[in-house]
């Protein structure tokens, strides 16, 4: 029992009382307070089972990087700033080296986005290691009109709104499919594990898209899945272009065709951010694609999810196209779309349509589970 | 996979969205705002896993009550007002009766305390049944003095406080020997499962000690043990009298002296409250005690962690003996020691003594891990 105690003392008390989290590790509850102007907390929690949600063997460092990233992603599609963490951890055997290696990999990325790890439980486990993660963020609603458009959730994409989505996706798919069915070539894995097991939660994108984007989703499931929850909050439909998704070219010399169009369009873990926003943000989209550095992809538009008629719908795309012309601080907008609308009136769309060379093409529906 | 979204709409969808949780189930995050007045937000998980903290053949719906209780108590032993609560579950298969009755459980308490679910994750799980629960809970500390007296941690015990419990004590650690040690001794599990499966969380006395109890701590690892964190972390020691711990005297027909001693002093998985308050509080802790329905009995007192000069001592005493007497509100108070000071000076002390009639006994240090 004290070793317990001794554990949490050494491994998991790095982060000390501020005015912020007046108390934490190592009472009934922690305590902490949002920051200044912020008027609500953002919570989530995520569970991590050896076997089901990592591999057995995967370095203790990058595991615990990953049990924090995959709940700060959660923070960062709400646009909320991280405020701390909850950790619970069950392990079959107290191998304080093992503790040492997944506090650290825990304890960089917390301090990277400053959210201390302010409470949680350990225990023995007798079926493998179990990780859970809660963390809390705050977000300021003060200065935003309505109580339905206060919060970047799934709900609020329009209809013409751009469809979004940062840095590459697939890789961590396709690390993932590598491990699975070749687990003896190393070298190949080596080259492309990082997505895998060292994603970025998009923190600072999340922030900076509050107000400019009509709704926001992690890919943790698939790009088509994922994109479908929020089409499916907002009833709506997706057109995306399969020749527009990011990925890293550098694939292409390992992987086929296939694999690369599986793992774009349903490979999960990815962690990279799906939003949409109307056309008049392109521009300051793609200044905060400068300022952070990172590359932000516009993928597809935002339609109705039944069709309506043709007329009206185009008179409405005219309406949208003259508006969007008005050139906002100098910078011209281009809102041509990407591809004429083929549908038959009247017949229910699915939440989400591929688009090959403005061909629709045919996509299983579900996202990839991993393990 | 959409089977997983029909679930969670099923099951997990029960508490709708409010002013104070304007998002909830079905986001990425959920999102909560601190009812009105509250400065600070306390929060806690714990973690259950099958066979680890739970008997798999547990009645489910006596689970979900479980998994809520044992988190609801850590906040009520911050004095803290529910707001609602995350739950992470993974399951080896989707038993849609087993789903039904742990929700069913799980919502009755939510109800109760209204505390609502607001979030989490599903998920499968190859090795048996994972819970975990994340709760947040309200405090308000703009009324209170200083920042290190504003929460009622466990730091805050003084010497010459009494020690105070809630309840009966035991129970549960017998109902759990029970049935380890007579698995099919039904019947008499029967009479005290209750005790082990159905805890009960104590958010009203917990509400109520704020401002009245200086430390607090739900015990679920033991008395002594959990006494002695509140000990260590106020470093001071309990002096406390085995003749005063209150249990139910019908165990005796059923149990030896000696399993209920170590029931009570040692045994996990109680949920009663343990506290300390200054004497002059006894008056209003004996209304509480009305007014809530509940039994509180003060079972010992708080005392230097190490021996100091004995005139010192009786100085001290006797100073706050006359300040005891001073009767407010018209309420006799009675601040007589229980048991004159055998130790000698200088000599550190442990941070619990047990005493029966008068005389030091020896106990183990450690509480009960139950499973």
């Amino acid at each position: 029992m004290n070793k317990e105690f001794d554990i949490i003392e050494n491994y998991f008390s790095f982060s000390k009382a501020t005015r912020e989290v007046p108390i934490t590790v190592g009472d009934d509850c922690a305590i902490f307070t949002p920051p200044f102007g912020h008027t609500h907390i953002a919570t989530s929690a995520d569970l991590l089972i050896e076997g089901q949600h990592f591999f057995s063997d995967v370095n203790p460092k990058n595991l615990g990087h990953k049990a924090l990233a995959v709940n700060l992603s959660d923070l960062a599609a709400m646009g909320a700033e991280p405020i701390g963490c909850l950790l619970s951890l069950a392990l079959p055997s107290i191998d304080q080296s093992w503790i040492a290696q997944f506090t650290e990999g825990f304890r960089n990325l917390s301090e990277k986005y400053m959210c201390p790890l302010i409470g949680g439980d350990l225990s023995k486990s007798k079926m493998g290691i179990i990780i859970n993660v809660t963390v809390f963020g705050g977000l300021n609603v003060n200065f935003r009109r309505s109580a339905t458009s206060a919060f970047m959730t799934r709900a609020g994409a329009r209809a013409g709104d751009d469809i979004w989505v940062s840095g590459n996706l697939g890789k961590a798919h396709l690390a993932y499919t590598t491990k699975r069915d070749n687990p003896n070539d190393l070298a190949k894995y080596a080259m492309i594990f990082e997505a895998l097991e060292l994603p970025e939660p998009r923190i600072d994108l999340g922030k900076s898209l509050i107000r400019r984007a009509t709704s926001c989703i992690d890919i943790s499931d698939g790009l088509v899945q994922d994109l479908g929850h929020i089409m499916k909050s907002s009833k709506k439909t997706a057109e995306i272009h399969l020749e527009k998704i990011p990925y890293d070219k550098n694939l292409e010399k390992q992987f086929s065709k296939e694999q690369i169009r599986e793992a774009i369009l349903s490979g999960g873990d990815c962690y990279e951010l799906c939003f949409t926003a109307p056309p008049e943000n392109r521009a300051i989209i793609e200044r905060l694609s400068d300022s952070l550095q990172l590359k932000l992809t516009r993928i597809g538009e935002v339609s109705w999810r039944f069709n309506i008629d043709r007329e009206r719908r185009e008179r409405v795309k005219r309406r949208q196209e003259l508006r969007n012309k008005f050139e906002k601080n100098n910078y011209y907008v281009d809102t041509t779309p990407f591809t004429p609308i083929p549908h038959a009136q009247g017949k229910p769309r699915p939440p989400v349509e591929v688009y090959e060379n403005g061909e629709l093409i045919e996509v299983p529906n579900g996202g990839f589970q991993h393990f």
